[in-house]
């Protein structure tokens, strides 16, 4: 993984993702004293970053692997992602879903095309499940995020901000699997002088914050956050990334994240999720220490179910 | 009003605005089988289309008149985006509310250091304290929708889109006072070889359907519509540039104007507020007319309350 793999990368992936736009706002700026620049994947293809991670998985794939399918398991947005992803480039998608899962997630991945497989809710009968059809039907297994190709996709995004605005001194993002922070922590490293990453963190999932302290791989034994994108916990792939070239991460609390998805909503007029507002969260907690600098903050995602808002 | 005074009047309010971004939507060509171009006047400085004419109105005074400050009645969009303009050209704006109107709408005028002045919540009770203020205070009056110079201001939102894509069959906007419907058709009547201009009413706010029929202008009798910027009636200034230069007003149920606006929100994962969705579900309503047009689309504006969405 180094620089030219994410050209390559970025090349490779192009023709099938929009290359988002830049938002800026001079009210959050004068709100935040920071000069901020919003990369908009909340317009990127099915609402998120991750088709990014899960196209260039598929296409890293060889023409035989391709034939017989993917399968991965996720009730989030990489679900869609990978539907799509496999959608476009002609192939099957095996997405495991727990039986519960909301039904608005489930019409997403079967908008395009995505085979759902139900199982229990629980992180076992998940995994079973994929292997099943791993074996099953000889699909690849795509992870949401620990996963190389996934991280290198993810990263993208980071490079096409890097391309438009090369001078930032800061990149943050949310924290979840830590795929996205991984990637872009990559870019950051390849494609800049100094340009430090800083990810959000829900203060009551904040595994990802007390891995850097520890040295270790945490989890999570509380999720009840309305970030809900941000439950899950790094892996082995993306936390030595993380731990060598991420500055550090914030953590918030869930006002701090609801109030920063509103001022988002209503001074840029854009629809962000949740999990996507916990990085400028993070910034506004702690703004005199970023006064006058110019900001880069992925906006990960915009799907969010109408009809449950947390205002 | 003729091409150069559109022309002038565009160049002078340039500086004043923002040149909103033309979006277009994969997902809602397919859905409405026609070439959609939204010109994005919910981005615009205060969240809409207003600011044009309100900054146009008050460039249009002498510097004595400037100096004595501005007046005008509305709970609505107009109001920020005169108190909006006039703070950036320096002078007062006296901005005449029903005492009942919500907290949102004062605060959004306060923002901008607009002065509020409470009245009954009738339209003569307005109409005298405007009146009041006029002769009190020297001030200019000005009318969200019925003055030729509001009229001239909003056209420069399809001046601008025809510039960007000459080639629109179509050009679709609320009715609802009839000023950016009116300033629409002149863009499009001096500015193309034959682009048609629709306007979207809400059913139960029928009044400029019916006046188009009658020859005269029509009042609302009901106003419980959604789209709360529609209730209005047109003017005689707006009127007969409706009746000479706009094709036809397409009507819309409420339950229409929800789902377009849902959709909007959904699939483009922008803020749009119920008034501007209308155009969007007079299109839906009536697809097979346009299908494989270029139809352009002023989306008017994003200013919504969060707290209480129609969905």
């Amino acid at each position: 993984m180094n620089k030219e793999t994410l050209i390559d990368v970025q090349k490779r992936i192009q023709p099938y993702i929009h290359r988002t736009p830049v938002l800026k706002s001079k009210l959050l700026n004068e709100i935040s004293g920071v000069q901020l620049f919003f990369k908009c994947e909340n317009f990127q293809k099915m609402g998120a970053f991750k088709i990014r991670g899960a196209t260039n998985a598929i296409l890293s794939l060889s023409e035989a692997e391709r034939q017989k399918g993917v399968v991965t398991h996720s009730s989030g947005n990489f679900a869609q992602a990978v539907s799509l992803a496999a959608k476009k480039l002609g192939i099957k998608a095996y997405i495991v879903m727990p039986e519960n899962a909301p039904q608005v997630k489930k019409n997403g991945v079967k908008t395009y095309n995505g085979e759902i497989i139900e199982c229990e809710s629980t992180p076992e009968a998940r995994e079973a499940t994929a292997a099943r059809i791993k074996d099953e039907k000889g699909a690849s297994f795509l992870h949401p995020s620990n996963q190389d190709e996934v991280i290198l996709g993810n990263g993208t995004a980071a490079m096409e901000l890097l391309e438009d605005h090369p001078d930032l001194d800061i990149l943050m993002t949310p924290v979840g699997g830590g795929g996205l922070i991984a990637g872009t922590a990559l870019a950051a490293h390849y494609f800049t002088e100094n340009c430090k990453v800083i990810g959000g963190e829900p203060m009551v999932a904040d595994d990802a914050y007390r891995s850097l302290l520890s040295g270790k791989i945490e989890y999570n034994t509380t999720f009840n956050t309305v970030a809900d994108g941000l439950r899950t916990h790094l892996g082995d792939r993306n936390f030595p990334i993380i731990q060598k070239y991420v500055d550090r991460i914030i953590r918030v609390e869930e006002d701090e994240i609801i109030e920063a998805m509103r001022l988002i909503w209503e001074r840029m007029k854009i629809i962000i999720e949740p999990s996507c507002a916990v990085p400028f969260a993070a910034l506004l907690k702690n703004k005199e220490e970023f006064k006058n600098m110019k900001v880069g903050i992925i906006l990960s995602g915009g799907n969010v179910d109408l009809s449950n808002l947390p205002f």
